[in-house]
């Protein structure tokens, strides 16, 4: 462990999404790619001879990474301390041929944002196929509804898990749409002629093509930009990055509405066995990994932020003001995406209900929330629509006076409704109207099945997805 | 003209989109939306006379802002007064029956957003058209490509438009990803499960789905969001908005490169022809709306900022923080991007080209770039490839020297290397090779007839595209 | 009113910032500005006649906006047709001597700057001034303090308001730092050097330093900057909006935590006489003004983007990439702050508290949080410290075990203490530890009357502050 | 180094800063401040034995970091991970009494920002010292001021640094302020109501203040914040960072400016010696320093982000959402600016101008930039204004056609107009009016020297600044 670590990845990223980052993994992934260069362009007629692709096979984990860094001191060049040293190991100078440094780099980065982009994906299938199996168990637990954080109307606690996870559908299906036709820079030179590459080849562009198409292939994209400059655009960057803010939108609003929830004690993020809480106050669960995700998306606009910095902002065939920015901002926000989705996989998993305090809170605001339905009932019944309705408000107004100014504890609406002869309904039949919890769920229970129909089809799409373990968090 | 007017609406947009975000443009909106609600209704049953229907197509265009207005600061509640008095106008109590405010207000929203989306679209084809045409007449105009702000390579003109037409061409399909699968929330009452709706037709749940679907038809989407709360999650917005910045960059970045170039006055933006310039300063040709659309580009950033401080921050069913700033940045953004690219339909259109000072600029730097192919030209007429090289290196680093210190004017290297008897080349053979333009452009011709190529797919698609007349600008 | 209106200042800000900022109203601050040039111009000895600069004067309010605008449109130059107007208005041309557009656009608009951040500072004292009269009211009201929004400890209404008072405080010691020092940019010519106007005065930089000084205090700054390009640098605007926005953090706060305690019912932000809410739902409460103030803290944040966007990337001695992002952010980031405070003071006065409520939630969880003090009294009492903490930790899990599976309804802790032989205390003796507020408040009383004291401070420096009435809002 | 390290303190910042921030430095500041805090507590009359003190003496220097992470994976809880390996190598429990978690983290946080702000401030002191010297031996050198990327007006390059060296000390004095002025939390307890303190200290609030006091005094700070919860205001943070980036736009603006000046070979931002930039293109002299401190700007804009996401966005008395946000903004952004100013003074020191080219461009334009001049001698000489300016106006315009088409290669602006009768003046005239340079750079010159004046100040305030060394560059 480092004594400055960077922190999204050591506190909070998976040990997969690290080892493309990592400074070995990333020199490993450079020395693959340019074995492939070099078997291709010896396919193509170039003379490289087999015993030299060899010895650079053989050396290429052999990493120092304190003697790249000491070398590129000396050059101020990252790649050609790189080149240097892995020739040197090998004793042959054959890799990078008719390549500039941005033929090894661009396309190497876009190998690790391409990965993480189908690591994450994955992430949030397994995210999904879970907050079905969540709505699914609460799909009939009725709950008090809240718009502007007042109670509004009654809903299902699985309803809302459901409409959490359609946002977090919209989200995936645009992150797919971007891995699905993330585009490859490929191989173009210096200011993006392939005029090296071309000269290498004595002129022939159908080589060259072949050639691109071939390490296209080996990058595990379909597409190739046909024409850039010396890099790619950064806007092709910026749409990984506004993808994966995207993506954490639902897990955030869910973990504040878990948040809110826990302030009324109604539900819980989970506890592992061993954190017991404060022994004095065992009550006080405190939604920890829910705040964490808050912090996630909180940090994930910073980074769309520094990458919206890039985009727009190119100068003729490319400059490298992006360069500093990208070493930070590409690793860093996959970190925190995975990271945010470790912590949501195990809040769905381990969530908790407090099914009385549910109940208690419903009693208490049901009678208001169901008014419309007991005029309805009256009107049946034969009372005038006008006269039940203001009984209605009339005893509405004056239950909440009463409960504000403590002259009643509960809610007692519907005694209170029960006893005027405007509406003409007995208690009996008022309290049936609350308890009809099917009427008062509206399309919740419907609108569950929807989306977990929605999720078999990812599901059947990604199959290991719902396997996926999350890591232990902290 | 208000005298606090929106400045983007009334100095950089066209009269196509402020139509549909108007006042006035939006009251129509919302009650045609009524009405089509209302006959649906009737269609599926309801009792709502004919004549009220008639009595509010009738009045639906008298629009008294003020009053409207007035009536809001009564009641405090913006939907409630503009349904008060349209029913006054008709006469009538139909319109908003088993509906929400947010059953109005959330797809009128939607609506705009959608319309606008796609008059933003077609505006981009155009964009790419014209890039295209462009691209073709400067295919061969070699110029001196640019990395670090430094002279690299040869690249042609063409080339360098189709690269930035490339990038607008990945934002292109980007943002009709998001039209073709745009989700509208529909009618989904005050939490999200139509229990109004429901209620409104005795429980008959297929019913309410039906005046969903026509709805959806209606608004001319084709992706209902099946599960809401009481609005539609705002990464939606944010999807739409990272579109629009996304689209912005490709627009960006050849504004951006055109500054550059201007300040090496081998280009111009292009002037009207009433516009002279300063008298006495007649070179000064200033990129105004290049620098206006790197403007606009940041202030693209700045909403982006702001829709992403709403997803992920909504509570429960739905809170009304993001209210105001939706109320700010779904026009702004719109109005933004409208008129940036009713400015760089501009730009494209007139820019200017100064062949001489790009051949000037090229006489100057192309020795030093065409170094490789005169060693290599060297070898093959039978010098070796060491004390080549050597030679070369030595002269131009004589050469740059010289220059700095002002003892040449100009770049006379291909002298010195003629007469440098290592190299064994004429001066004829060595300007024979700088003047070989096909061979220095590399595959820079056969990129812009990718380009073109590509191009022509959206120009069949959208055919008035070609046909746009870009608003007068200021 | 326009049909596409500036929505901020519009709907939320006030008239006097709206005077500033008005095209109107702007198009005078520039007739002025000329006019005191003139006048100081003559006084250094420049021939301008005494019957132009009263015929200036004369016409200074004569303004046709459309006339301008038309202007404009011709000379592509936005300056020059305001020049030509005001020139021919006139029947003179003396106006504009020695300068270039930016001596006059760029002080005019620090002068609209540095009246609107007087504005802001007065309505940020004067929610100051409100804070301290709340604070003080809630001084000993005991509420329960929460973290992680649980429950974690007891506290005063009145504390708790001082902690956003103090974090306003805070803020308006930033603000008021920019203020006293705010540096104007000054007469500067067209890259700073001042050679027009020295050519002007015939070399006499006394002379220009004179003038520049004058124009100074007709600004109302104490500060000049005295190198600058074209332009000021744009990092004065970012320091002006990260103040605006850092001035929105404590309001923000407040509003957000307003929202929760009304999601508890323990508070209302407060309404109005003829704003009744719902009918059928009284207890509807909904925190529309505190969801505004978060909703505007969100634009500013989007305000902040855009001026960070300018800042550090301005080029040479001035590009104008900036104008139309200024001509959007300067404006409505004052409207923005404008409408928060106004939405804020409407807060604080009307905020409406339920002590039933809050002595409710008191009840449920001061047992918890009383915990340690009860065992410190059982241990004075002669119990074992380690025997009654094990008592405490066992009753409280059970306590809240109970709750939670329905089993009891209220937190009956202090019974089950009472009933406790390790503890040995009354019920009546824990009872009093609950109700003895003054030692569970802590410091919260001390801190309330610090808070009031700085308070004072203020309102002594801006006696107009505390008599401020907000205006009326929708 | 970490296989994943932390990129910006990696690579970039310095040693002295890392120290602040690593892992094992951060250990030690808590440890040395639980020691600080009991030796003032056992001062104030509690009963902690001397040897207990002197036991966590000896062993505060011994830290185990993967033995504290695993205890942290067992409590979920950092800081009792802490406490307790702290405990028991010290065989004690002493440490940490009356004190909540955040007691701790938060005032040793607040002391990490408080003393990487000094280091920063100190080295844009050193920054100020270095324009400063640089715009003194630039002083009289005339370049071609532009604006709009356009030639405008002459000015010198001393005056142009100083222009930054202005904009620098804008951003410092507000940097200086909020060191001054920074706000300590200080020991507030759970809540922030101190009550654990009281009761420690049996009720005492003025043991409580003055304990208060000393640690305040301990910390460095000259400022206690009287009222918080139990966090302090994130705004606080967010003034930090604002001062942060603030400071870095004149950085980046001159980096900007360099990277457009080497665009026309006018400078360079120069090399180390065994850096020759590529042999076969002597010319290509990168400004990869420049590029990276844009770069950095960029980076510290995304920083800004994630803090302004927290301030205004805390519920009650805090919540932990800024947790994970905080974690790496706050450690980010002082490596991020550090870097930056390492790299800027590595510029300011080496950067290398190119007189001859600079000349050859001011030939180029200076006939256009002094028309003015010319125009008014031609009329001390006795010819007709009108007739003057036509003449000139026709002959420049002439000639920037006849250089864009290619007629000519060299303005001979003044060959031609010293032929025109209207003007009347000779060529040696004419000449003589470009080559009063003292008359061309207007006030730049005495600007300069008010720079220089301004540097002084800072330089005898920090005396070390004018001697600091920056680390060696990647």
């Amino acid at each position: 462990m480092a004594d400055i670590p960077n922190i999204l990845s050591e506190r909070y990223a998976s040990e997969h999404l690290k080892s493309i980052w990592s400074t070995r993994g990333k020199i490993i992934l450079e020395r693959e790619f340019w074995i492939a260069v070099m078997k291709a362009q010896r396919a193509l007629g170039l003379t490289i001879p087999n015993e030299a692709i060899n010895a650079y096979e053989l050396v290429k984990e052999q990493i120092d990474i304190n003697l790249i860094r000491n070398r590129e001191e000396t050059t101020k060049h990252d790649v050609k301390a790189r080149i240097e040293v892995f020739n040197e190991l090998a004793g042959y100078e054959h890799i990078h041929k008719g390549l500039t440094s941005r033929d090894l780099t661009e396309n190497i980065e876009q190998l690790q944002i391409l990965r993480s982009l189908k690591i994450i994906r994955q992430k949030a299938v397994s995210a999904l196929i879970l907050l079905a199996q969540r709505a699914d168990e609460f799909r009939n637990l009725v709950i008090t509804g809240r718009t502007h954080n007042v109670p509004a109307q009654p809903t299902t606690l699985g309803k809302r898990v459901a409409m959490f996870g359609e946002e977090l559908l919209f989200g995936l299906q645009c992150l797919d749409n971007i891995i699905e036709h993330y585009p490859i820079r490929g191989l173009k030179g210096a200011v993006g002629t392939q005029i090296d590459l071309l000269t290498l080849f004595d002129g022939d562009s159908t080589k060259v093509s072949t050639l691109e198409e071939k390490i296209l292939g080996y990058l595990g994209s379909k597409r190739l930009m046909p024409i850039t400059g010396q890099v790619y655009p950064r806007s092709i960057d910026f749409a990984v990055l506004s993808n994966l803010f995207l993506l954490s939108s639902a897990p955030s609003n869910m973990a504040k509405s878990i948040r809110l929830m826990a302030g009324h004690e109604l539900i819980s993020e989970g506890f592992d066995d061993n954190q017991v809480g404060s022994s004095a106050m065992p009550h006080k669960m405190n939604c920890r990994s829910c705040e964490r995700i808050n912090g996630f998306n909180v940090i994930l606009k910073g980074h769309l932020t520094m990458v919206a910095g890039l985009a727009g902002d190119q100068w003729n065939e490319g400059d490298v003001s992006c360069s500093v920015v990208r070493r930070v901002v590409m690793p860093d926000s996959f970190f925190t995406i995975d990271g945010l989705f470790e912590t949501f996989l195990h809040v769905i998993q381990q969530m908790e209900i407090f099914p009385n305090n549910i109940e208690k809170e419903n009693n208490q605001y049901l009678p208001y929330l169901a008014t419309t339905t007991i005029m309805m009932e009256a009107i049946k019944n034969g009372a005038g629509r006008e006269s039940a309705h203001e009984a209605i408000k009339e005893k509405s107004i004056a239950v909440a006076k009463d409960i504000r100014e403590g002259k009643i504890k509960e809610n007692d609406l519907v005694d209170r409704l029960a006893n005027d002869p405007r509406l003409g309904l007995k208690q009996s039949q008022i309290n049936e109207i609350l308890t009809q919890n099917e009427k008062l769920m509206g399309s919740a229970g419907s609108q569950v099945n929807t989306f977990i129909n929605e999720s078999i089809v990812w599901k059947k799409r990604f199959p290991k997805a719902a396997d996926y373990k999350p890591i232990k968090i902290l």
